[in-house]
């Protein structure tokens, strides 16, 4: 892909300054810039070493208007105009085929341009959308329905029954639709006895998914992730729990069944969140802090950290008390 | 699957309340109930909404034998008697056979209606008993031992020389008997050699696995899990580890080399263990707590919480002392 | 394998007490121990329980020279000894073949020796070194270099362009060279737009990677792990991290985008480490320990513990001072 200053201007609402003839072929780093690289700077501070690189040209906020020396993209939002102009450049997908490797039942229903990868293990009535691709070894349940422009990577499992939007993307190792942790004890036995876990996943478009990352069914009903959210890897999501529109939810968390998350919550790494529990619209949790079961946590904009998570504030406070407090001791 | 009330009565052990002729096909929850849907209510409170569903009848218990809108099963333990229920009408596995693009050695063993999935690999010596299915994608090691009615799902590894008892289930991405961590450092060099990892792993009956969990063989003797253990996704499981019977292990749960852990232990997610702890019978382990290396917890019925875990009660305590110090400053 | 002891004690460099001719078949513990196994002891209190074993010989130390009844290998340090031993026995790799299963383009270059598994999927333009095994259901993206002696076990991914060095193990269902967790939120629509994951993931020599853990190559440049570094199951580590030689990272740890560890740093289970953040040369971090985003952790041979990680010492200090005043209280 190659694109004159003046196309990208145009395609991303930047006001350019300098040579708008010349031409761009990929996104990098400063350090790895070539002489048909696009960069960025969001500070003023690193402007200089953006100058000094040796790419062609430069998205940087109206602090760079004044420069000469390269060509500018000016931005009110740099970092989110170069994330754009980095999926303008990105290769067309490679070549569109059902590999012969791939098992593919007459029942499945493909739209156009639809890619399987070698040793692809496609459900009966399995329905892809336009432009999607499964990745090799991926596994894709009986009646899963995956919509247009997704992106299933190597080696991901699907539970049979499972529905995703579109532009949806899956990381390898993924596993979604497993049976969730449900038993119930048998005080005769002391046996733990197996409840039903025959319910569904549902996953709304632009939804992203981390490598190795597990999500449950549902125990009866839904298991349901809304729109927009993303999760990063290792991630496990519990039978039942419901997750809001543009949810955040970095590495190594978990959630417990029938957890609730409300739209924009923004989740550190390795947070863990007790059955039930519910948190409010807007929160954001510090890595490692924990929810208990059935709490109801609220505070949009407001940070929680801590085990109980408690508002950042208090723990602070709590935590130069106790540490001016031991060291007054001895 | 279609079962009279009469049926399911006798089969469970309930008591019948209303007409035995009806026919039930499902379990379901209230909410998705259909006309041949059975439900299960456990509170008095939710007993209204019940009776207003689509369901054909509802397992309760005693408090719901004065009710006559609807056919009632009591039980002295409906959310039991409902899983079992659920177990009645699960549907009979699909088509028993070996897909012929699974890779199956001569040397292999199997049982009656053994089950082998698309592109499942199976190594020489590997016995499958009786029911047994292995998912897609799957690696099953050399001289691997799976017992009868045991469900290995998709993308499984399990590693040369595994046994696995009867009615083990093993869901997708799970990796049974990888190598453990274990290293010797070398003074002069400060590089670390690999200890030796060649032990097994042994998993008893009634066993399940979640997705993409991952459990170490034994260094040079056995990993052991006893029957009836419930270990959930993203749970991880060091070399040498004694895991007792019917223990409970919620998600991302970590046990280091060489824990023992008794019979009946039920663990929060996110529990952190250290190498060669122990936690004795009965105990309960709250979510996120952490044990020492060495540790010995001892205590039935009781639960622990914290880092380092200690009783319940205890820390509560401490929490509220920080908290109304913290506040009591300024 | 079978060597006398006359052979062991040379290539070990150990002093050998006892008959020189004795053969010894492989290794293992006290309790599993055969007429032609090694064993090891490193403490005098383990000695008699030794040589009442079956074992045909001793690794030990200098405290074990007055035996008698059974032939010692005196070493300075038993363990490492010990784990060389093991290393000799080893067994020799299987059979050496590409099975005809596996998917291998033309472009493909291979080393002499080179195995790979039934259903393995090498890429395009791949090329592996001398002795390097692909396990069963393993894929193997496009460009990715491999070099020799590496053993790739099951149903891992590796995505294109990563570069491994010679001697590294991965163990099953790990996913090297994932796209990280990076977004832009546009501040309009609330939505979070992906930032460009277009570096790569270097890995160097005699680097050994967990079951199912996830390694994210960097946004515009490299994540990079150095020779020698050890890293346990489930670990996830993000993109643009910095990881030295020689490190050592036990399971279900968590290391944040761009985060860097030095040389020799040892880190307990389920430890977070925030974005930015830095861990300086030889510092130990204890079990579930969390250090924030943009910390420099600084500490030759100090431990820490805690979230945020502070030293050990100081640490104690206030779990005491908690502890006692909270009893005190009532």
């Amino acid at each position: 892909m190659k694109l004159t200053l003046r196309e990208l201007a145009e395609k991303l609402g930047c006001r350019l300054i300098g040579n708008n003839s010349i031409t761009v072929t990929s996104v990098s780093s400063l350090e790895s810039a070539r002489s048909d690289s696009l960069i960025f700077v969001e500070a003023l501070e690193h402007l200089d070493a953006a100058l000094r690189s040796a790419a062609a040209a430069i998205i940087a906020g109206e602090f760079a208007s004044a420069t000469s020396s390269k060509p500018v993209l000016i931005s009110a939002h740099p970092r989110l105009a170069f994330a754009r102009a980095a999926r303008l450049f990105r290769d067309p997908a490679g070549n569109r085929t059902i590999h012969p490797s791939a098992i593919v039942p007459a029942s499945a229903k493909f739209g156009k341009n639809v890619s399987v990868g070698p040793g692809a293990i496609i459900g009966d009535n399995v329905k892809l959308g336009d432009e999607t691709t499964v990745g090799p070894g991926s596994v894709i349940g009986d009646k899963t329905i995956i919509g247009s422009d997704c992106r299933i990577d190597s080696n991901v499992t699907i539970y049979p029954g499972t529905t995703l939007g579109d532009r949806v993307i899956v990381q390898a190792g993924a596993v979604l639709g497993s049976e969730g942790f449900g038993y119930v004890r048998d005080a005769e036995t002391g046996r733990h006895e197996r409840s039903p876990q025959i319910g569904r996943l549902v996953i709304e478009n632009d939804v992203e998914i981390g490598a190795n990352s597990t999500i449950d069914r549902g125990a009866l009903d839904e298991t349901c992730i809304r729109q927009g959210t993303k999760i990063d890897n290792l991630v496990h999501i519990g039978h039942n729990v419901q997750i809001g529109e543009n949810v955040i939810i970095a590495a190594q968390t978990g959630l417990s069944g029938s957890v609730t998350i409300e739209d924009n919550v923004i989740m550190g790494g390795q947070v863990g969140i007790g059955d039930h529990a519910r948190v409010g619209e807007g929160a954001m949790l510090g890595g490692q802090c924990g929810i208990l079961p059935k709490k109801i946590l609220r505070g949009k904009g407001i940070i929680f950290w801590g085990t109980p998570a408690r508002p950042l504030r208090e723990y602070l406070k709590e935590l130069a008390f106790l540490s001016r407090s031991a060291k007054k001791e001895r």
